[in-house]
């Protein structure tokens, strides 16, 4: 299947094509401008929310549940969950991850996993190019999910044109351990497993915060496993982002070109002065490594490598 | 104080010294270079650690008491904490931070919390730079502690000289949430709070990966709160790194200057694109907005001013 058919593909739906799509912009970084380029003009539609939250919190399931009940509203829904973890932590996480796979069979739902590869990072660049090519293939939402702790992963969910951060009552307070400055940035607070013991407390935290930041976000409690409150989230979720063309989601929308713009650049330049500098790489390592020049001499003798 | 006061002091291992430099290249990205150039040819004599793991395993009081056995040993250590969790997550972890900064007052331990402002990352090239610092200062021994979920977190600690993962029983798989591949990266397993119910599975499980990876990794068994464990793991942490000069360590600090170089000549690459670009690169958002160009031909013009 070449570039052509993957691009006309996109255009009618196909949801092969969308997954060739993905697969081409996460392994040909050099080239995404490829798959990106000629379906540009047909992206702006969608809705892009992002979820996020501490482990544990079950993101997954949440996600799932929200997926479905926007499926119900007739509309169709885009997934892309950022880096599962290590099957290694154990059966639960992947669990969820398979279960979730199961929805890819339901209509107007799928879901695509994608985790970095290689040291130039470029996830958040190739998730961007997905959202772009679920958006394309006239996907009604896209739900981006990633873990609420790592950098790269609060970034790529902060700039979506909404935000949920997902937390979860009574499992101690160290184990919440939410990135820094996330909370700032939720437009909903779901407060998930919302059945458990130490739900009041957790909302006496929320509500402080609230205090104190002086934003009204909106709480949630939500069971994801049966579905109970999700309804509701969802309710106040579509019909937040239908207020179209506000000011927020413009300004929103600004912050993740510029965002997707640093991260192109980033890669791009990286991946240049690695195809041009070839095996000097190596000896300008070991250069450095005899403390013979500094890492910044090196660095700004091979960014000249740019312009040639 | 400028500059050079700056260096001098940290040659003079003056903690304020260090200190400011190391707020230096935090604040100032695209100058590092005027404090990392004149320390660099001091650098490459300390140990560089690598301290990882799930949310709640007690990494930095586990932290904590490694420096504290290390430096009972004489010599001086050197913690950077990356990226602290958000506050409202609770009390425990700003609490641990807290009282890991009373150990800046111990002589020959030195600790910095480090966070990223900002789009442009730079967390981890400061990071690196700040491990500089510490080095040129003559600390023997410097760990990065980080947790072991996001891609960037676990990209600056998996180029340490060695790693130590740190994981904690009972509290749920789904919990456990560490970052795929991390597991793979560790040369040392921590297996922390190790007076829980839940240890054996946990160790079954550590077990099972060490066969199926084929890696003979050690694992310690851990309570860091009262220090139970913590001797056997330094000690068999400084006869490792002691090997000096060993393959093994060189390969990593080739890779830790790949990495270090990729990751100056992206931040520099943007900031140089920003900052020649000025109000051009709104209207060029703008003009991607309004869908006139797709961000890869933004990106591709724009990178054309590194020329300029």
């Amino acid at each position: 299947m070449n570039i052509d058919d993957i691009v006309r593909g996109i255009f009618q739906q196909n949801i092969r094509s969308v997954a060739k799509g993905i697969s081409f912009v996460e392994n040909n970084p050099s080239e995404a401008d490829l798959i990106v380029n000629p379906i540009f003009e047909k992206t702006g539609n969608a809705r892009i929310i992002g979820i996020t939250g501490s482990p544990g919190a079950g993101k997954s399931t949440l996600t799932d549940k929200i997926a479905r009940i926007i499926n119900q509203k007739g509309l169709s829904v885009g997934v892309i969950a950022i880096d599962p973890s290590s099957p290694f932590s154990g059966g639960a996480v992947l669990g969820d991850r398979i279960r979730m796979n199961s929805l890819s069979t339901v209509e107007g739902i799928y879901i695509r996993s994608m985790a970095t590869r290689g040291m130039l990072g470029g996830l958040n660049r190739a998730c961007l190019d997905a959202v772009d090519i679920l958006d394309a293939a006239g996907f009604d939402y896209i739900l981006v999910e990633t873990v609420g702790v790592g950098q790269d992963e609060v970034d790529i969910v902060k700039v979506s044109d909404l935000n949920i951060v997902v937390l979860v009552p009574g499992m101690g307070d160290d184990i919440q351990a939410l990135k820094a400055g996330i909370m700032e940035i939720a437009d909903i607070f779901a407060v998930n497993k919302s059945d458990r013991n130490g739900v009041d407390k957790l909302l006496t935290i929320l509500n402080h915060f609230k205090t104190i930041s002086e934003k009204d976000t909106p709480i949630f409690q939500t069971v994801a496993t049966s579905g109970k409150g999700v309804n509701d989230l969802v309710n106040f979720l579509v019909n937040t982002v239908n207020k179209k063309d506000t000011k927020s989601i413009n300004e929103r929308r600004q912050e993740r070109l510029k965002y997707r713009l640093v991260k192109i650049i980033q890669e791009k330049s990286v991946d240049l002065i690695l195809s041009k500098s070839g095996r000097n790489f190596d000896d300008e390592i070991n250069s450095i490594l005899s403390r013979k020049k500094t890492p910044y001499d090196v660095a700004n003798k091979l960014m000249e490598l740019l312009c040639k």
